[in-house]
């Protein structure tokens, strides 16, 4: 089998990481092996420099600093990690990958979209995602939903109107990347929003052992 | 009077140290405000991602990864020392700039030197030194010169051939940038080399003022 790369977006808050267990235990349970990792992060290395943008007393990062460390941090995670699963056949789940940067620091930054993809394609080869999810709920919902997690960091300190900005930046990526964006109503309950997925996800399965018989 | 940017370059062993040491209390004496700094550091935030860079532990770490990281912590640098201090119309001397990144990471590990420009024109927002003294040593004797030093990281223990590339590599760099870098010969005795610097300083000192006056 070739592998299949499968990345969710879609701001915190919006049910990533309860669709993302439910499809690995969906995919295991058809026998597929599977492999479930998150940006930034995914390697020792990856978490290191994690850290280093997460801390709270780094407030006065710049937001170049701050690109080219998610950057590092996603070469480490695609040559360690991604990349040697893929060519062994393997499904990797990747919460967050290179959207999250043209949003977050190319549009709601202001850093320009096309900056953020020449510095991203340099840390992963270019490599893109099979299928991307994009769990598609508005910004307030969404910081409703997460209002009540106990541990904040940096950047869930950022306004709502830069979470605003961020959504406008999703929509944005939804029509440059149109082929391999799929949007899921995450206002949905868990049961239909997977329902949703599954079927997505089925689809590609199909395709994918089409092109390998062929 | 406006700022001056001035960026030694060479191998580790090459005797830069002592020269901006040298250099710095030469134009302190002539009533210059100066500013020394080095790569990679010069910020809190630049050391905490040079001791990424430099763990001994970290030697998976990709060279796509190494050289974000680079190029990330140069960003932190520029924003919040140097471009602040050139506003300020003082004089930067910086050990190590882009043009180290261009030769170790561009040239000695392949990744290519237009690649790596391009990662970091968008870390310094393109800022370019005035003028690059090239301490011009030959690897072989570099590396007997720091063979005596305790202190071993990551790089010092690459073999003598990289740092036989590298040489290779600032020589390319020398003749693409022939318009700002200056060759010390870095064999000479401290003195002389330091006469050398003091007249290329001291022109460049000239022909901004004569800059500002006009």
């Amino acid at each position: 089998m070739k592998g299949i790369f499968i990345t969710m977006e879609g701001p915190d808050g919006s049910g990533k990481s309860t669709q993302i267990r439910l499809l690995e235990e969906y995919l295991q349970d058809k026998g597929y092996n599977v492999v479930v990792t998150r940006e930034p992060g995914g390697t020792r290395i990856s978490e290191d420099i994690r850290k280093v943008i997460l801390d709270t007393s780094n407030t006065n990062m710049s937001p170049y600093t701050e690109a080219l460390l998610y950057a590092a941090s996603r070469a480490q995670h695609v040559h360690e990690v991604i990349l040697p699963a893929l060519r062994d056949g393997k499904i990797v789940i990747c919460d967050r990958f290179v959207d999250s940067s043209l949003v977050y620091q190319g549009f709601a930054r202001g850093l320009g979209i096309d900056k953020i993809k020449e510095i991203n394609d340099f840390a992963t080869g270019g490599l893109e995602p099979d299928i991307t999810l994009f769990f598609d709920i508005d910004a307030d919902t969404a910081l409703k939903r997460i209002g009540n997690r106990t541990k904040r960091d940096r950047l869930d300190k950022e306004d709502i109107k830069f979470h605003r900005k961020v959504y406008e930046g999703y929509m944005k990526i939804k029509e440059m990347y149109s082929h391999r964006i799929e949007v899921i109503n995450a206002t949905y309950d868990i049961e239909n929003i997977f329902k949703h997925i599954k079927d997505v996800v089925d689809k590609i399965l199909e395709l994918n052992e089409k092109e390998v018989l062929r």
